[in-house]
């Protein structure tokens, strides 16, 4: 209710509230102090340097709810952890100390794979890879793949929606999440952990979770939807002279493999001048002429009788005919296919390397994607003359990572100066467009101000009421996400 | 709040409300009377005949925004319904004749068809057969497919998230929605009807009144995904012995074609032979032998350029030699494709024909189909010697529409007697397998008792805080799905 205060543990309270919590989870995993906490305080960019009362890491799902509850009473704020890897402080605790870490890495086991129902259980704490890795041992494939996914969580990936490469295809975790274990604020489990893939009884509540950044509940578990492994993956980095003429392509190529186009991805002049600027061993241009735009895509088949390759190439030579393609390359071996995925998969630490920069992570239409690009850029170029623009991205999904770097010889501190301005830029471009202003990252703590600023009020208000009715006493990650709600005497 | 009294309109106030109503959407929209309110006031199968206060036919958003904010202000319950083709009773007004039903089939408008998109956006009135002719037009597939797909309405495919036929390789109305415009209980607008394919801004809310059944919000447009036309289909209609074995020709097939298995349908014995006792014009038997379950499936390819048939031939082959498969038919036409799903289309019609029947819509694990139907067989048959299990469905989805007829010369209200028995049989058994009572009708007025008995408390409790948070004086739907609050003095 709106006029209940929100209670905050009181020092003297310190003491008591860890006890309890060693009683629950055994004190060898309550973790406290600088160098026992360190690499659960501060996201892996280390943009939100914390603090926490303690780190908490339960070993099973009865130990979370027992550890939500405990901290519901003692008012302690419960910040629930996966593989860290975030990149909006979602998962993070804030410099105060008063929040307590719920770290689910201990959580690990892989409950079940049933290769014959196509689904996956999996506890919050195991990884991607480790997910990866378990369907393939049952013939199957689990089709989220993020660069991040030696580390991420399944428990991450849910709480942030998360997309990734083969999204255009498979679609992001919430399409694949077939069912979900909660805990909620009072710490009772919702039990969603089916793999049914109808079920028509009442609200779906696990779309909440999902996307729902640790705000409403600590997801303990998942299932998830498994697909038939590819029996071949043709790999090919093809030249465009527009951004227009790449989303053409896409279009072509749906036309004559339809859903077999597993990613498409656009990478800027630019882009690919900062990788190939700070190469990792060996990386070259993949083709020899120069051109403002190239596209790195995936067409995938499952059928071992049947070969997409001719549509392939019958789609490239029409295009180049067009002058809608002015060079391509398929890779001949996965070996040649993983190192045209290694330079698209080097742009963020290549952009790291140039220097200072501004990121973004918009969705637009795929259709409107080049007007995006048009848009954002004029008002960039108005803005600061000279900026470097690092476009790239998922094109086939209509989000880019439309980043950018400081004109060659300008200060930093200048540069620094306009970061308001730039995001201003950008978003504002998105929107008008139809946009959105955080296609797979999420909000967190970095992109409140962008959300509050672009999301419809009556959304926002919803979304509050939702909070509201799920965790009135705002428990879980307060101040992420949504704003905390103000403080008011009951 | 859980103290708050729920208004409730007087005698006394019914012309000013209906004046007002007037003034809203023209005289001519507002229905009043038995004559001009009986096609809105009763379920299409007439098991809950109703009255309405009045039928409000507003003509856009707009509009029906108004309808709600003065329904709530009057303390009027407010029923929203589309094509009125529910089958559990949620789109029709109860007996008291206090309620409005809030009619979208004026709001029927395409507002847009975008065919490099692959998106579609539709106001709440359109048909689901309007939706697939608009995307035929741009040259895609609407890919939601109903038998009664010539009244649904987006509007009710959206609010109870409707099945189908083409689940297996599109999903459900949830997996093709993109975007949702709904009117919430204070008359407020939430416009979420975008396009995008990726957006991590804050909780994903149109997933509540996606099979919300009209108790959160009025749905009045909604944008979808489109697919690519499918270049060829085929339909072969399959002998198998048991129920295993017709599970693991979806998995032989799956593994050969993917995700090409578009439809893949069970037919049991029983099913088969009221079909053909009840036939229409030339519908015979497709195979020549006698068998207890048949198999009809669709594998459709979007490649011009590619050709499935070869690796379907490959499957039925082996199929056969491993006595999996006993005899199969593949459809040489279009016609005669269209012949085999006409026989998995006249089930209902011909159990109705055969007699009193009870019904049910359950889902389990594919890999579980075998097991439950042992399982329910089982249970019925010690209750009541001689019942006729009329089972048929979607198997590739695990959705088994698991019907009963009497047995022969058995008395109708004898077997009326046992219809709470014969769901629990067949209720338990589906939950004893982790099962759904309600894989794609959902719930309404007609499973509100089964739900309440089979979904864990701690989901219903999740769902009333909901119900709470967005609709706190119960306008939308009171009663259906969740049973109406306790009325409490404030």
């Amino acid at each position: 209710m709106p006029g209940r205060a929100i209670h905050s543990i009181m020092p003297n309270q310190f003491d008591a509230f860890l006890a309890a919590l060693a009683a629950i989870v055994g004190k060898d995993h309550v973790l406290t102090g600088q160098a026992g906490t360190a690499r659960y305080t501060a996201d892996w960019r280390r943009n939100f340097p914390g603090a926490a009362l303690a780190v908490a890491r339960p070993a099973d799902t009865q130990q979370v709810s027992r550890v939500v509850a405990l901290s519901a009473r003692h008012g302690v704020a419960v910040v629930p952890q996966g593989g860290n890897t975030g990149l909006v402080g979602g998962s993070t605790p804030d410099a105060s100390g008063r929040e307590l870490v719920l770290s689910l890495d201990r959580m690990t086991a892989v409950r079940r794979v049933d290769a014959l129902d196509n689904s996956i259980t999996l506890e919050a704490g195991c990884t991607v890879l480790a997910a990866q890795e378990a369907a393939d041992g049952a013939g199957r494939l689990f089709a989220l793949s993020l660069a991040s996914e030696g580390s991420a969580t399944v428990g991450g990936v849910v709480s942030t929606n998360a997309g990734g490469e083969q999204v255009l295809r498979y679609g992001n975790t919430r399409d694949l999440t077939l069912g979900l274990e909660v805990v909620l604020a009072d710490g009772s489990v919702l039990d969603q952990l089916g793999t049914l893939r109808k079920d028509n009884t009442g609200y779906d509540l696990k779309q909440l979770f999902i996307g729902g950044e640790g705000t409403l509940g600590v997801v303990t578990a998942a299932s998830f939807k498994l697909h038939a492994q590819p029996a071949k993956v043709l790999t090919a980095w093809v030249a465009v002279p527009t951004p227009q003429a790449a989303v053409d392509l896409l279009c072509r190529l749906t036309g004559a493999v339809g859903e077999r186009v597993t990613a498409f991805e656009l990478i800027g002049r630019q882009t690919l001048a900062q990788v190939l600027a700070h190469p990792l061993d060996g990386m070259r241009n993949p083709l020899t002429i120069d051109t403002p735009w190239s596209v790195l895509f995936d067409v995938s088949e499952t059928s071992a009788l049947m070969d997409p390759e001719p549509a392939v190439h019958a789609v490239l030579e029409a295009a180049m005919e067009a002058s809608a393609v002015t060079d391509a390359v398929i890779a001949a071996s996965g070996r040649q296919a993983h190192e045209l995925w290694a330079l698209r998969e080097h742009v963020p630490e290549a952009q790291r390397l140039d220097g200072p920069s501004i990121k973004h992570d918009i969705s637009v239409a795929v259709s409107r994607i080049p007007e995006f690009i048009a848009a954002a850029g004029a008002a960039l170029e108005a803005l600061m003359p000279g900026i470097r623009i690092v476009c790239f991205g998922h094109v086939g999904d209509g989000n880019l990572h439309y980043n950018q770097s400081k004109p060659a010889g300008m200060d930093e501190a200048a540069f620094r100066a306009q970061e308001q301005a730039v995001h201003d830029a950008v978003h504002g471009a998105a929107a008008r467009l139809g946009g959105s202003i955080s296609a797979e990252h999420g909000i967190g703590r970095l992109k409140q101000q962008a959300f509050l600023q672009y999301k419809p009020a009556v959304s926002v208000a919803v979304m509050q009421r939702i909070k509201q009715a799920l965790d009135p006493h705002c428990t879980f990650n307060p101040g992420r996400l949504l704003p905390r709600p103000v403080h008011q005497p009951s």
